[in-house]
């Protein structure tokens, strides 16, 4: 038996809120016995939600009443100042308190980057904090970071996020020495920019597994069990990559309905096409984990639907049970030893 | 009819030269009947791969001997230094005197990019080259630069990319007013770094049509003509994307031959997945243009078979009907005026 876990969810957060974050807190339960959820925001929203689903487990469901919800759309420094009693910073509070091991929102990106670093404050060592997703390659799946928390990056933050990815792979994947690989736009040496060269050697020279340079095409490919890159970079490739499966998955739909006779092929394809698709459902990628703070915070994406929630739900049980932050804090503590004694 | 054209290729750049280049060659030849072409390269292998194909239209086809090539891996400095009678430095010889109107080349990247600014220069007025490809889009297409000739880029060299490849899509599109998006990672003003920031803002006060900001996954929705970014994220994004794309088409081949009633679904399905996969042979995309030199240059991707190759003569044959050199020229000119006069 697992020690039980209790994870704090911004029950406001996301396109729709409530009526997404309560099914799929009510969904994890289920598949976790060791699990309790603190729901977090209006109590008149969460209780109505609650009554539309029969079988609620009291004990192991708590709720936590918060009056203010951050907009989607609002200013990270907006919600800083003005949201002290959000959903999304109450839920970061029981964090802090101990009260509850994690914090999932599906919230605003920027404020919850903030409002997490101000809340949570970030781990010594670590200057900014990461976004960091599982993508599915050819072989099992990547951790690639940043994607989006950091516009500029310095060598030295790029080595930080080679640790912190490493330990998600090591935690979550249990792959011993995970090979990283430093994204770029060629293999040879010779190629890039300055900061993913010095990164390359930062991360060679030390105690982790380094494996070369990545280009585009590689992140899919299963070479590397961790890519790094900056969050501009990571961004846009990430969301490149969305780009071209739904340009893919419409253009298959297209050509299946495109008389009698494809709709007939389609009937039979049908169910390879919904295997296939189960491989990239991207709901079951859901929950990118902010690394590099004092404490575990996993954003879903805030058009998420209860089961795609649900699974960040799953990677913030994970990450608890794991003990990430402490996991980074160890690895780059050994690092910075090793260093001073050189 | 149209002005005769003539088109100077590498024949032996390219993962295998002159057998691909040869083939390609005179498929083109067939298609365009006022099309001339210099083969440049090793006479005795043009030969010998001519004689391996039976008829030759020997008054639109000549050869030129060039004793050297370009290895794929050679450093540009030394095919600029060492090969000056290569293949491609030939070619691009030719393209200067007029004896052809464009060069086509298989050849090592970054040696092709110097040497044609050594012996083609720039265009007054732009500082950089850049790799401009067209990528398919849900709509149609559109085109992206740059896509890694420039690591680095300030906002103004986004801003000249924006002029020269708003020409393309004019040229070759035919398209009066193409839409130009610059990429970044929100579209809201206050996101991304300074140069996009900047080359948004010079784009949007000039007389192109500036679309906005562009995310990754909006390039392949098809609302903007041209998308504009450094070859650093350009040519990640573009790499991603193959990547994606290679590893969907991995899955579906594997989900259609996982068992025999999926075999059998293959079969009736195999005339869509066809159809399908026609629409995004990366074949028909390849030709990227070298833009902003003073002349017209065309590379092929290393890889490319004689189709492939065959396309990228395609697209030489056109940016010289349409004279994109001077219409760039032309719009850059115009621009400096009208900035002078304000």
């Amino acid at each position: 038996m697992n020690k039980p876990v209790t994870i704090a969810l911004d029950a406001m957060g996301g396109d729709v809120g409530c009526a997404v974050v309560v099914p799929a807190a009510l969904h994890a339960l289920t598949g976790y016995p060791d699990l309790q959820i603190i729901l977090v925001g209006d109590e008149a929203s969460i209780t109505a939600e609650l009554e539309r689903h029969s079988a609620v487990p009291v004990e192991r469901l708590k709720t936590r009443h918060a009056s203010q919800t951050v907009m989607m759309d609002e200013a990270p420094s907006s919600a800083l100042r003005n949201k002290k009693d959000s959903s999304m910073r109450v839920a970061l509070n029981l964090v802090r308190e101990g009260i509850a091991d994690a914090c999932v929102s599906a919230g605003n990106t920027g404020a919850l980057m903030a409002t997490s670093r101000f809340v949570l404050k970030m781990l010594p060592g670590i200057d900014r904090p990461a976004i960091c997703t599982r993508l599915p390659t050819q072989r099992t799946h990547t951790w690639m970071l940043d994607l989006g928390a950091n516009v500029e990056c310095e060598a030295e933050h790029l080595f930080q996020f080679a640790i912190m990815g490493s330990v998600l792979a090591q935690s979550l994947d249990g792959t011993a020495r995970p090979a990283i690989g430093v994204l770029n736009i060629g293999e040879e040496e010779m190629k890039g920019n300055e900061q993913v060269k010095a990164a390359a050697k930062l991360i060679a020279e030390s105690h982790l597994n380094y494996g070369g340079f990545a280009e585009g095409d590689d992140i899919y490919k299963g070479q590397f069990d961790v890519i790094v890159c900056d969050g501009f970079v990571g961004n846009i490739s990430l969301k490149t990559s969305e780009g071209v499966a739904k340009m893919i998955a419409t253009f298959i739909r297209e050509e299946f309905n495109r008389n009698l006779l494809t709709r007939l092929a389609a009937l039979v394809a049908m169910p390879v096409l919904k295997a296939f698709r189960r491989r990239i459902d991207p709901r079951l990628y859901n929950g990118a984990s902010l690394l590099g703070l004092g404490g575990i915070v996993i954003k879903s994406h805030g058009g998420a639907d209860a089961l795609a929630f649900a699974n960040a739900i799953k990677v913030a049980v994970l990450e608890v049970r794991e003990g990430v932050p402490d996991r980074i804090r160890a690895q780059l503590g050994s690092w910075q030893e090793s260093r001073q004694t050189q």
